[in-house]
């Protein structure tokens, strides 16, 4: 049978929640007084639409159905889980939950958004206390993992081991937190954070996007994947998590942030951290750590860097300074001869299981051939803004050699046939000497409006005709008209 | 001309440092009393020579070249650029300083990669304090684009600008602090971070991995694509940065961190604030911010997924908790008919320019496809680790329809020749029932050590015969044995 939960209070919060639920095949009823509440609520989840399904490879169930509900008391029947997340004041937090239990079920889980309520303090008062627990999201609620669990001593483990169940199976990361205080975890770093950054900008000393690009350019990129303790351990290096300790020690009693009533450094804590960092990240050694962390951030960079945003950004900019390939075919020292389009390292996030390039990053780097090809024969940003493209109808591979990651590899572009519609390339893939891969594509030139085949404006035309006939009297490629499995 | 960088003290960052002008062509002289220094920067350099040349999609310079040198004086000569990165003590910093300015140009610029002293400090007492500026680097060097570049009120205009053109040369992103002050501006986050961190533990209310969960899982890969400001700017909505400031005003003197010495929210911050988060990102609405905020986080997510890390090892084993497809050929229903081998929606970092699903996204999904009839026929992780694999020899790929970001698409294999070293695939995608495209594979059981081809093993040749003989009887597929912009 399909479960239920109730989402009550909606808003960015409520909506990333209503969000997780739904499209992970759950009902959802709302229940949300505001009168904008259903089209700021359809706004989150038509977000969640765009971007959690695809980050899944696998299908996810079909969608639940969502309701919207007049009363709390309506909302909340038959929900096996019931998350509030109203403003943060916690006589209203109390007369929300009284108005639940009076209807809810014995065994749903209330889950309260809160960022700094302690879970004793939002049970005070309620006709069953042990039903109500911190479940503390983040936004967008709908992509980040981290649910922070915080339940106080009135909450049985059952539940707690019910309420990780079921943040589990909605795709979350529930952080079960032993003891309750001020703000959980991750909002007293986020707060820390924030008012340090305020004092840097009352005091002058940097604007917002300076702040912003001080974290985004530099440790923003570790924390995405390992955090503070691992990140530290890998900069102890060898000598490990207590020499790093000892190491910066001294700094704690310096005025390197506003924060100055500083634990003191006793062995207990310094035991206690080396040892905590041990179980934690142990079975690596900092060698594969620093390795590990590296994959990571070239991940991470060149994501970035496909979607021409932050530190990837920076990266597309380097390129475009360091570019050495031609910009037009004006720039080409031989037309007569293939063209290098690609000339470039394999990237260690290209290698698969296999231990080498992934079939598909093959493409990737034939695509990248065509690209270049399309640009030196005028296809470019401007031109495709105007309406017309060239599509790929037709892809043959053959692999001849293994490429690995870091090998510098090059593509040579012969047009064979550039005419109407037509543009029929064959990429030569190699390591120095030695050929790699061929790709044979056949693009059609189409009208972006209508998607289907066109005849390219002269701007290309000319350009493309110039080429081939540059390129007429070179030889049909070895390997070029050839099918799978048939050798021509 | 090549030119030189001097390191003077190596470690994880001098020897990062090193890296980065000698992957981008400078020769680097190196200065290190450590007798274990060559091979503490060797380690560094390797790192940075397997990680940094794929970042970018353009090949990188000829290496330059790497001396070690017995003095300081030896090694400064002739460098345009000298790198001090010895330990933090002033005294030892003022030192290295002298020695350094008997010998080097009066142009080279000396930064430094002190964490917390300010550049006045660093210049005290020096020969020619002008010469002398922070410019402070995160460790990995090689892979981290931010520099706190901070100069005194000694430093010149004309030397800022030559530093910053030559830390853009080398990949990195040179952040201007205008106003000096201790521990620059990323190292006080990360230092108030660090000081509450030691209270949670000290306090007993959280572990390492259980802090550096609450920062990757969560705010972590926010800040990796947008900073602090930015993300809260969207959180505030359609009623911008001063809804958001005045909402959270309150915790400000609430005990969310032990950092309780605040700045006053005056109506003069609150402008200050507003005003400078619209100048940084007034450009995009905040639904347009939301969009680039999910790009990137699916994109970053993703990223991870691929390398089984951090919030991406969350979201494989998600995966694999609602996996409905066939992992043997007895789950098969019908073994008969094309198996459904891929069933997932169209990530959004799966577009391109041309608004549709890039062409080596369809090969990625046949590639899935492929692994996942491998996996039908015992050809898994297992067997792969006992040194048998099927490798890719030839691929035909035909695009009958496009697929878009958040469509839901199938995979339908077809096994047409499966014996011997060879398995002969054809995989069509779908859309509902729509044909989007086809793939045709001809696969080679390869033995992983002598990387030639090889008979399978029984525990997957029996599978592969098995299933060969349930395809026997289907019609060979419309569209196999063509070759590229010729019809069968």
């Amino acid at each position: 049978m399909t479960k239920t939960a109730a989402i009550i209070g909606g808003g960015v919060i409520g909506g990333g929640w209503a969000a997780r639920f739904l499209l992970q095949g759950w009902n959802v009823r709302v229940f949300d007084p505001d009168p904008q509440a259903q089209r700021k609520i359809g706004e989150v989840i038509a977000n969640a639409r765009r971007s959690l399904p695809g980050l899944s490879d696998v299908g996810l169930p079909d969608e639940g159905s969502l309701t919207y509900h007049e009363t709390v008391s309506e909302a909340v029947e038959g929900a096996l889980w019931i998350q509030e997340s109203v403003p943060e004041r916690l006589d209203l937090k109390h007369r929300v939950f009284s108005q639940i239990q009076q209807s809810c079920g014995g065994d749903a889980i209330i889950g309260s958004s809160t960022s700094g309520f302690k879970p004793s303090e939002l049970q005070e008062n309620a006709a069953r206390p042990e039903q109500i627990v911190v479940t503390h999201p983040f936004n967008p609620v709908y992509l980040l993992p981290l649910i922070e669990l915080v339940p106080s001593e009135k909450n049985q483990p059952a539940l707690i081991e019910r309420a990780k169940g079921i943040l589990t199976e909605v795709g979350c990361y529930p952080l079960h937190i032993k003891k309750e205080i001020d703000a959980h975890i991750a909002d007293r770093f986020l707060e820390a954070v924030w008012r340090e950054a305020l004092w840097l900008i009352n005091d002058g000393i940097a604007t917002t996007e300076e702040i912003d690009n001080a974290i985004r350019y530099g440790f923003g990129l570790r924390w995405a994947q390992m955090g503070l303790f691992e990140t530290y351990r890998i900069a102890g290096g060898e000598a490990g998590m207590r020499h790093f300790i000892e190491q910066f020690g001294p700094c704690l009693s310096w005025p390197w942030t506003k924060l100055m009533d500083v634990p003191d450094l006793t062995e207990d804590l310094i035991d206690a951290i080396a040892g905590q960092s041990d179980a934690q990240s142990g079975a690596h050694s900092i060698r594969e750590l620093e390795r590990i962390r590296d994959n990571n951030l070239v991940t991470i960079l060149r994501g970035l860097k496909a979607q021409n945003w932050g530190a990837g950004k920076l990266l597309r900019a380097q390129d475009k300074r360091t570019e050495r390939l031609a910009l037009t075919l004006d720039d080409v020292a031989d037309l007569s001869r293939p063209i290098t389009t690609v000339d470039r390292a394999v990237p260690l996030d290209w290698a698969d299981y296999n231990g080498h390039m992934n079939e598909a990053r093959y493409l990737q780097a034939f695509g990248d051939a065509t690209d270049r090809l399309m640009l030196l024969v005028g296809c470019d940003a401007d031109y495709i803004a105007t309406g017309g493209s060239f599509f790929t109808a037709e892809t043959h591979i053959r692999h001849i050699d293994e490429a690995h990651m870091g090998d510098r590899i090059r593509i040579e572009t012969q047009l064979v046939l550039g005419e109407g519609k037509k543009m029929h390339l064959f990429h030569r893939m190699l390591r120095g000497d030695t050929l790699i891969a061929t790709g044979e594509h056949m693009m059609i030139h189409v009208s972006l409006t209508t998607r289907k085949a066109s005849v390219p404006e002269p701007v290309v035309a000319d350009k493309l005709a110039r080429l081939a006939a540059a390129h007429a009297a070179l030889p049909l490629p070895d390997g070029a008209g050839a099918a799978v499995g048939v050798r021509k």
